[in-house]
């Protein structure tokens, strides 16, 4: 049963069981956002083979079920708000559909966009259909921050202590194991399966927001934040630029997380740690006192990699000496042309 | 010039010029809405191919330079938000781009999007850039009403005017003459510019609803409402629908405007009048006093059309009997797929 079968009438009705009573009545959603809040707002497209994939065909669709592409997609938007320091209230979703697509792949989509704001919060609050030759998912997360509790990349401060909430690396090698699966057979299956999960289900991180804000003082410090889905490099490096300073990351504060230490050669698993991308933790520059408490009120996964320097470059360094100093820059992140 | 050239960073820089400053430095963008207004959010795909052409080799692309790409857009967008009763506060703008997409047409294209809303209201929020296939523009507006200014569509009642706020067939006539420049030859040149302008350059109607608003006694009265966007009557059936009413539309109220009484058949003209698109007005039911207050208030072009009744049919009707009178479905109106 493809869209053309059922015609746009067709799908809105079957869309309709995904969203709030009421949602796709009117031209646009309605949305409460309490008084004293700021909205927050943030968009990301995926388009099929380049996102992911939808042909059957193709090996890559195993990496990409629909569901998952629901769930990605709206965990990424949900991550950019827990960046902001914010919490989310709703989404619209705007697809671009060529005629051939199946029903199915439709309703698996809404399936995990919902799942996904069920564990996160708030509910699809309208969005849009058209025609298009390329399966195109475009996703609006609204969301809702004190006005004070906004976290910005352009607070971050020489001395501060750079924080990550999680490992990073994960969700690259998952996507490795999906697209050859012939790779790292020794590492345990309970293994093997989070790495894949990391890459198929991430989770955007409010916990950590909500520990952070439990652990800060009223008014609140300065502080520095984004979210490491172009990257760890490319998240240390927005800081800086956003903040005028510079970084020691430091390689002895960067374990290897155990999954990549299994198969993969140490630099490799740096470069993936450093450069994988969507991995969806948070990158916090933090008073120093304040990072210990995060980083221990988190637990394992969360570390302190580093600290901001006035001088702006941004050093990944050796403590032992074995490595020679490297200075990372954003030309070798992700460019998406 | 290509995007492929500059790269992502490059063309950031050059879109951050139509942007208020800081507006891409973070991971979502923030908005203040007043404390006393209900946020209200809108969402559109357009696509390459299917909204708008931007092969310089296909005739189709003189129908849509990129600064009407953008200006439409966004007209489309706002006008959902004068639909809902509310007023603009800004735009997110994210962009599935082929690698050979001339850095000028994406330049056209944000400034048209920003002149829509330096006349209109709001800013460019925030945004996305990403590669695809096919050039993808997907556009989500952010407004504000008053909650009990919100204009939906299920709050029509029997005996309420329907109210339209200006003529309706511009919109594709001024296509056609721009597909087929051969047509409308005996149209004087104002004309024909009046049709395509229509076309190329639509207004969302903010002042119909503030003059609605400045005519409205408080408590507000029940009223309904939605724009044509997808032709107007699918306007009517809409609103019908969402409100378990009918409607008996009028012929004779439903006068052929000039430049299509010019140069088509009578019923070809009502065709594109009924199930054009585009044309962006809105279509209001409203009490029988309030309806002719409104439709004196905006002058020529604004019409009460009909009327809403019991019964859940919409009626096309000839009330002088030389037309059979014609019931109106769904079915009849644009379908995306």
């Amino acid at each position: 049963l493809t869209v053309h079968d059922i015609g746009e009438l067709g799908l809105l009705q079957r869309i309709a069981a995904y969203c709030p009573p009421g949602a796709l009545l009117d031209d646009a959603a309605e949305m409460a956002i309490p008084a004293d809040q700021t909205l927050i707002v943030t968009t990301d497209v995926l388009v099929d083979g380049v996102h992911f994939s939808i042909g059957q065909a193709n090996p890559a669709c195993v990496t990409t079920p629909p569901w998952c592409v629901g769930w990605r997609a709206t965990a990424a938007n949900l991550s950019d708000l827990a960046a902001m320091g914010a919490s989310p209230a709703g989404v619209t979703i705007a697809l671009g559909l060529p005629g051939e697509t199946p029903v199915d792949w439709i309703e698996g989509l809404y399936a995990g966009v919902k799942a996904c704001l069920d564990q996160f919060g708030g509910q699809i609050s309208g969005g849009d259909l058209t025609r298009s030759p390329v399966l195109t998912v475009s996703i609006t997360a609204l969301g809702q921050a004190s006005p004070q509790r906004i976290l910005r990349r352009k607070a971050a401060q020489p001395g501060h202590a750079l924080v990550i909430t999680g490992p990073h690396g994960l969700s690259r090698a998952g996507l490795e194991l999906l697209l050859s699966p012939e790779q790292g057979q020794d590492l345990p299956a309970q293994q093997r399966q989070r790495l894949i999960q990391a890459h198929q289900q991430p989770r955007p991180r409010f916990d950590a927001i909500a520990t952070l804000h439990a652990l800060c003082s009223d008014p609140p410090l300065p502080m520095a934040g984004m979210d490491s889905s172009d990257g760890l490099a490319n998240a240390v490096l927005q800081i800086c630029r956003a903040s005028g300073v510079g970084a020691r990351v430091l390689r002895s504060h960067l374990p290897i997380p155990d999954g990549l230490a299994g198969w993969l050669e140490a630099e490799q698993a740096m470069d993936w740690m450093l450069y994988g991308g969507e991995d969806f933790e948070l990158v916090l520059s933090l008073p120093d006192f304040l990072a210990r408490a995060l980083v221990e009120a988190l637990g394992p996964g969360a570390a302190i990699i580093g600290y901001i320097t006035a001088s702006p470059e941004v050093l990944l360094v050796d403590e032992t000496g074995q490595r020679p100093t490297i200075t990372l820059d954003l030309q070798q992140g992700f460019q998406h042309f």
